[in-house]
């Protein structure tokens, strides 16, 4: 077998290991839930699909820390840390959706619209948004649990004050914290220093999905390995730009993304009024007229293809669309020669490049 | 010093550990906070004042249930136990206010309305009533994640595996399920089988509040201390129906309560459309027409003293009420002989007493 096909069956034997244990731990959840009533299926359906999908980066970036620190291929443990990051992820994902108000999740309906339209199919009463909501909230809640569940089942690599504890514990309150001050800037952004707001996308993007997306993970599996402090010093020095690379690529998408990829409609981050680092430096960087048509459009929900349009068109002849893709590029080649700077065998190296490459080149 | 003195002094010394390790460990991840932002202390303001008041039912059903099966009263990891349980109650009622759209929470704003006002006060963009449900749902989240690491620090007695561990899982998926009926209930009750309402409400109270207010917190305690399968088997027996008297009784208080006293706006349950046993007991008994009124009221927002009052008439005629006071009754007379044949000493016994005659008898 050649180097490139191991790496390939490697990573296809671990992404059906998580896979079976998430379908083997929602199988069990589904026994207890089905002694309570019939009426809660619906949630077990939301969270078992959403976890069906999806680029499995956090558990693959788990998984690829694990096998650099030395840990074994054929290992349970490592398989239920990625169930535990998928499910936190179903988790988030469901949440956001309801604060995003985003209506679609991978080209069909978000959780709170998956509810709605269960209302709506039965012709229940009162309102079948605010149910969609309620209900989302608490599928999310419970998936939550479930991921904590899934983490602790990983025995006593994950006990009480073990390091690994820690990265769990504190990818998920960086994450809250981050997806806070996005919701924050969305709303204070406008009447807060302009100058300042590349700096503050900036902090968000860290928080909110680098720590979490790509250094959190790739750490976990590192501790979970026993990995010493300089390899997990030298894990953040990758993982940290690489993430944040990740969520300008996916903010670039987020407004120039081909809604047949990305499964989401076009310019959704507008009219949602995210304030992240390519409309950072479009504000900054364009006319003042220019500027404040931005200004004034962000968040806007009624934003039509027009709007989108012209957006778009002052974004990329203010320079912000280069601006963007240049500290894509800067950021790429910082996390790609800490990459090579680490001590890993071969078939570690060549995955974590491997994904890298895919994370910052992506087009959905 | 009498016994009865004793058992206040040692309640008091847990609920003030409690307090006290709630406080050590909410400044700990203050510190984690502060690094990120220092825009995200209001998440750890509104958790703060969370959890400095209540009536620490939870804690202390777990604390006697510990002591009852033989756990020492100094010891660290019931306290412990008990703030995982308050962070985890937290969480529950963050998200509760924002689906039953509470905007009091004990006679202050509701969390919710505490990040509306935050924007109402900043004068920020976009919406104050989004922005204040999108922080709050993260604040329920973050502080539903802090319950977890704090039930963890327990230590080896809440490993994976653990019979605690166990209890602690079923009891956030019981409690979510739960709450899940009651807001499908709201929707659905009024399109299903009428005679099932009182049966459907009472299953809603088992879950929601009974399983996770009385009865989950009280074994938690007693499998920590090691308590053997009968014993949480009579602690069931006692708390089980406990729980669904003090549900039922806080369902009559949502309808009668004085809000002076409850810290509520009278006749809130009957605006959000709660089918409680109450409700359900009225429907099926009052005439046709009042039955059919109430049907049409429930969940109206609008709803004024006029018609609160209206229902509430309704409720007392029919024999609704009474019904509902009868269970009640019948409820605490099977919890108190339950206890009485529990094979507890004196202190514990006497403990528990007093906790349940404060539950199903209160006015708030």
């Amino acid at each position: 077998m050649t180097a490139d096909a191991q790496l390939h069956a490697e990573q296809t034997e671990f992404i059906a290991g998580v896979a079976g244990k998430l379908n083997d731990f929602l199988s069990e959840q589904q026994e207890i839930m089905a002694t309570i009533s019939p009426d809660v299926a619906p949630l077990m359906g939301s969270i078992s699909n959403l976890v069906t999908g999806g680029k499995r980066l956090r558990a693959l970036m788990c998984y690829w820390g694990w096998r650099g620190a030395g840990g074994d291929s054929g290992d349970a443990e490592i398989v239920t840390a990625g169930c535990a990051l998928e499910l936190f992820q179903a988790a988030a994902l469901i949440h956001d959706d309801i604060i995003d108000r985003s209506d679609t999740r991978r080209g069909g309906p978000s959780v709170h619209r998956r509810f709605s339209q269960l209302h709506e199919m039965n012709g229940w009463a009162l309102d079948n948004e605010r149910f969609g909501h309620a209900a989302a909230i608490l599928t999310g809640d419970l998936c939550l649990s479930f991921s904590e569940e899934s983490f602790t089942q990983i025995g006593p690599r994950a006990a009480a004050g073990s390091q690994s504890r820690r990265i769990f514990n504190l990818m998920r309150a960086e994450v809250m914290a981050g997806q806070y001050l996005d919701i924050l800037e969305e709303v204070a952004g406008p009447v807060r220093d302009r100058s300042g707001a590349v700096d503050r996308a900036k902090s968000i993007i860290r928080y909110k999905s680098a720590k979490y997306s790509t250094e959190h993970p790739l750490a976990l599996g590192g501790a979970l390995a026993g990995a010493s402090p300089e390899l997990l010093d030298g894990y953040s020095a990758f993982s940290l730009p690489l993430g944040e690379a990740f969520q300008l690529r996916d903010d670039v998408l987020g407004v120039f993304g081909d809604p047949e990829t990305t499964g989401k409609p076009a310019g959704d981050d507008l009219r949602e009024g995210k304030r992240t680092v390519l409309v950072g430096f479009a504000i900054n960087q364009a006319p003042a007229a220019e500027s404040a048509y931005i200004d004034r459009m962000l968040g806007n929900q009624a934003l039509g293809e027009v709007e989108v349009s012209e957006i778009r068109q002052i974004i990329v002849e203010c320079g912000a669309l280069d601006a963007t893709e240049s500290l894509i590029a800067e950021l790429s080649d910082k996390a790609f020669s800490a990459l090579e700077r680490l001590p890993l065998a071969e078939l570690p190296l060549t995955a974590l490049r491997q994904l890298a490459e895919a994370a910052v080149s992506r087009a959905a």
